[in-house]
């Protein structure tokens, strides 16, 4: 899921993303909250009508952001006080108004409100964030089941997607399933310009946002199986894995990832929150994950780092001025096809907002392509894996 | 025609350009020499290869850059030495490397190397400006004439709208004249990705740039007038009226762009460098200018002004908010048929990156299709005017 932190995919015009076929984008409720509010955003018929997307979105709860982001937060079982790391003012959020905030901004998938473990973390302290964690689902499951019916769809088709999504892994395809209905659903006619649309709308009578419940527990396997089976207590129509990426070696998040898998059903869709590089996506979507989202192909791509079939490319570097191929010769992309790695060279190095939007176009293509051939290697009932070349970087290959 | 200041847009990519109907584009001479330099441009096969546009590209002469963006330069009767802007290297422009610079760049339409008299300047000054120029326009020619076969071109098309430009004023249809050649000219194919490509490159015999020539003479009619004589004695393609929009008052640039045109040949194209706002290109284009470059459209954007029918629009504003409505009802942009004020307004106040890239693309398709009305309007034989309304800024009709 490409991250389109405030209502965009930073520096993609909507269409284009169409184009790349990213089939749902993530919001974070913590910024849209701050900036531009959820009132404002709920009155233009929620994310899809404020920001024109007819596909999925995801919002997470803010509790990442609120933990990472914001300044001199106080934690007590009702919930965070937090300033905002815009203008300083002080706001509060608790698992209900964190799924109101979610309510309002209207996307499909919406996350209870977590506490995201630092880490390093001791024993002690990781079981009672995780105790906290599955005290807050059980609160953020109860305000959603009571106010569900105030979401403020418009007329967006992704209703499909929602189905899919809540029904199991339908769309990530595995085992040879076909194509997910999400896919297949028309897009919403005459959604435009955005705004709300209410009276356009298809009849979405019964339906409404899926809520997942998100396990912590830290870096530690028992803890990880009992807020699991906490979490599953509860009930939700997908399971998300969080509190990992956050600074831990690799080889202890595949541990908690593969072990914290084998206690989540498998026929509901399981997101790993954050991840990651290339070859870390494919790694674990190979494990049974179905969902993941990372702001590094579109941070990367701002930072002049291109992700490529033979490894990573610092578009930056004087070795490239005069370059005439493309980013990525085995890449089929808009950029690849039409532009050189001269040109790109010299467009970040001139501070050209157009390095930004051509650099990220392509770093989403590469993790959306990989994505593909992923779920095509899964309904072959194989293993993907990155084809390793003389001029593919070691540390890329799976 | 959009300035493409560093072999870009700012922000907006080629494709999209494309669809929004922009037949040339403009480069500046001075900003590429500093970066990336000629002579990668020239190894990629020139600007059309370097930055894979296949229509038409003019560039200026530098001459207007060393004025207003350079410090510590001498002019003298030989050329500039000026201070680049980027990192105080010293430079030397002459009539001779002004052109030899440019047929490194390789646009279809290159400019005399002049001086731009600054606003305001006393007879004297303006009449020793202006003879400088007339003795650099016989020097740029006469370089030209010896060097022209040194451009570096590849497989691009744009011979058609070089043709057109140099038999005259075809590319903007006057008098009932049919669609320019150069509009029905087909693409050339397999131009990807940017790079030279001489290997492909159609046969281009005999065909290279068009040189041509720049009036001057402050804002003096008879000075315009001995200037404009003394550029047509030397001989060029096409002829601009450069030196205005330098801060003189409205009615004195149109006074002098009025009486120059009449010095000026019919059958030739005419250019008034660096103009304007959307009446101001209306109501030059009424009086007979062919071709016009200004950065107001893409500038105005990145400052979220934004150019409709109905006036300007400052998206910054709180009022825009909640505003679900289109920029410009009246507009068939891409941007204006699928997002709302609101967003836009959203997208600027977070200093989204997309804030740039849609303003922008807006704002060139006002431009554009108001070109695209006045040629027209010529051809049925009658002036183009901006509809009068109730929510019509007065400062922006006619």
């Amino acid at each position: 899921m490409p991250v389109g932190t405030v209502a965009s995919v930073k520096g993609v015009p909507q269409d284009i993303l169409e184009g790349l076929g990213a089939q749902i984008i993530l919001g974070n409720t913590y910024h849209l909250y701050l900036r531009p509010g959820v009132e404002t955003v709920r009155k233009m018929g929620g994310l899809h009508g404020f920001m024109s997307w007819r596909r999925a979105i995801l919002t997470d709860s803010g509790g990442f952001q609120v933990f990472s982001l914001s300044e001199l937060r106080q934690v007590t079982e009702e919930g965070v006080t937090f300033r905002s790391h815009l203008d300083g003012s002080s706001h509060f959020f608790s698992p209900q108004n964190a799924i109101e905030a979610q309510i309002g901004l209207g996307a499909d998938i919406i996350m209870a409100f977590d506490e995201c473990t630092e880490y390093p973390a001791d024993q002690t302290r990781m079981r009672e964030s995780m105790q906290m964690t599955a005290r807050w689902a059980a609160r953020s499951k109860r305000y959603f089941e009571e106010h569900k019916h105030e979401v403020p769809w418009t007329g967006v088709a992704a209703d499909a997607f929602v189905r899919d999504a809540a029904r199991g892994s339908a769309f990530y395809p595995r085992g040879g399933e076909k194509m997910p209905e999400a896919l297949n659903a028309p897009e919403a006619p005459g959604l435009r310009p955005s705004g709300p649309t209410n009276a356009s709308a298809p009849a979405r009578a019964g339906q409404t946002q899926a809520l997942f419940g998100i396990v912590q527990g830290g870096m530690d396997r028992s803890l990880r199986k009992e807020s699991a089976e906490r979490t599953i207590e509860i009930g939700f129509p997908g399971y998300a894995i969080g509190g990992l990426s956050v600074g831990e070696p690799r080889e202890l998040t595949r541990e908690i990832v593969e072990s914290t898998l084998e206690h989540l059903p498998k026929d509901k869709p399981r997101y790993l929150m954050g991840v990651g590089t290339p070859e870390e996506i494919v790694e674990y979507a190979n494990l049974g994950v179905d969902m993941m989202d990372c702001v590094l192909p579109t941070r990367a791509a701002r930072h002049g780092l291109l992700f490529t079939s033979r490894g990573k490319v610092s578009i930056k570097q004087a070795r490239y001025a005069q370059d005439p191929g493309p980013i990525d010769p085995n890449c089929g992309c808009k950029v690849c096809q039409r532009y050189s790695r001269a040109y790109l060279r010299h467009l970040y190095a001139s501070n050209e907002v157009l390095a930004q939007v051509l650099n990220t176009v392509h770093n989403l293509s590469f993790y959306l392509d990989t994505m593909q051939r992923v779920r095509h290697s899964i309904s072959l009932g194989e293993e993907y894996r990155f084809l390793s070349g003389a001029g593919h970087d070691r540390n890329l290959e799976l």
